[in-house]
């Protein structure tokens, strides 16, 4: 089977390292080895640079919101043309720890950009290039944060109040059911539960792969 | 009179700094003081690591044409809402060494990024937000680019061949027909010409804002 790019979206603290490392048993077990992994915003030097310059800003200075939705789109649109369209060109896998939906949940839901500008500006800078398939790991925030903060991973995003993340969360449904290629998982069952959920999505959507 | 934004356009070496001498000259004549100078892409601390970082790339990676629009709109929207907009806001007069205009010439032109993509983006991100004058110092390649190269300034961008600057100059001229609110100046004349061709095109458009 031709190279897919599968992706995990959820709040912190949704499990999608796990989630990964199941995914990748998955296709494993199906002889798929020719894996590439990213995460976003960052997979290559330039879009880290802009990842760290976005979350952290420079000299005091914090990007306004359009700047940062702008330096997400150009850190995206290098990890797409440099890292992830070569590797499935060769006929590799790519796993992304999150992607476009992120920036459409996190600055369209929670943030508040207007959801239009950010639909445009997606299909102004990456076309109908898509996930094959998008794993929504759905968790309720409270559960996230406590999980996130268990392991001293917070940043400037991730300090803001619960009410963005609820937004976060509740924009993230809403695409999910939109969208046929996006699975929502819940993330709030025990991890036992959540692998076998997650396996069970996979291994379904390889099969309808192989028959398409 | 309320503060407008005026912006300088043109190709390396047309002479767009003694074009702002000129036309800070002509605003403290009718007692116009209060001036705020922007250069782009840059103007703020993070727009000018925006600026280095899309003209030198980090540990040997260039961005993709698409990042480097991105990163230049990045900058631009940043300097835009956090500098020049208050400045006009509190009544203050804005003389910007290059602004959309450049992108639209240099990448939509020189580039060959879709126009419409290039237009698009600006739309999307800058909504109406427009200069009030824009004086583009029209140059044959050659010309600018020897008087560059005295200088000691050549980058990335500048380095490219004389082509690139002729579809650059030529996209100029193009921009310029389709807006009136772009003066070309003949910027191959002797410089006493092309100042006092700069003074009368300042002079009569304060004249005309002063009547509306």
């Amino acid at each position: 089977m031709k190279g897919k790019f599968v992706v995990i979206e959820g709040l912190e603290g949704a499990g999608k390292t796990t989630a990964r490392n199941t995914i990748v048993m998955v296709l494993n077990e199906q002889g798929i080895n020719d894996i590439v992994f990213t995460r976003e915003p960052g997979g290559t030097p330039l879009a880290e640079k802009l990842r760290d310059l976005f979350k952290r800003g420079t000299d005091g200075e914090l990007p306004t919101i359009k700047a940062e939705v702008l330096m997400l789109y150009a850190a995206r649109v290098q990890l797409v043309e440099t890292v992830i369209k070569p590797a499935l060109a060769r006929g590799a896998w790519v796993i992304g720890d999150r992607h476009d939906l992120s920036s459409q949940a996190y600055q369209g839901g929670g943030r508040g950009v207007d959801p239009q500008l950010m639909a445009s500006l997606r299909d102004t800078v990456l076309g109908d290039f898509r996930p094959d398939l998008t794993l929504y790991l759905d968790l309720p925030p409270k559960v996230g944060l406590q999980r996130a903060r268990a392991r001293g991973e917070l940043d400037r995003i991730e300090q803001e109040a619960l009410p963005f993340f609820e937004r976060t969360r509740e924009r993230y449904l809403q695409l999910a059911t939109q969208d046929s290629t996006i699975v929502t998982v819940d993330a709030a069952q025990s991890l036992e539960q959540v692998t076998s959920a997650i396996r069970q999505v996979v291994s379904h959507w390889l099969q309808q792969q192989e028959e398409a």
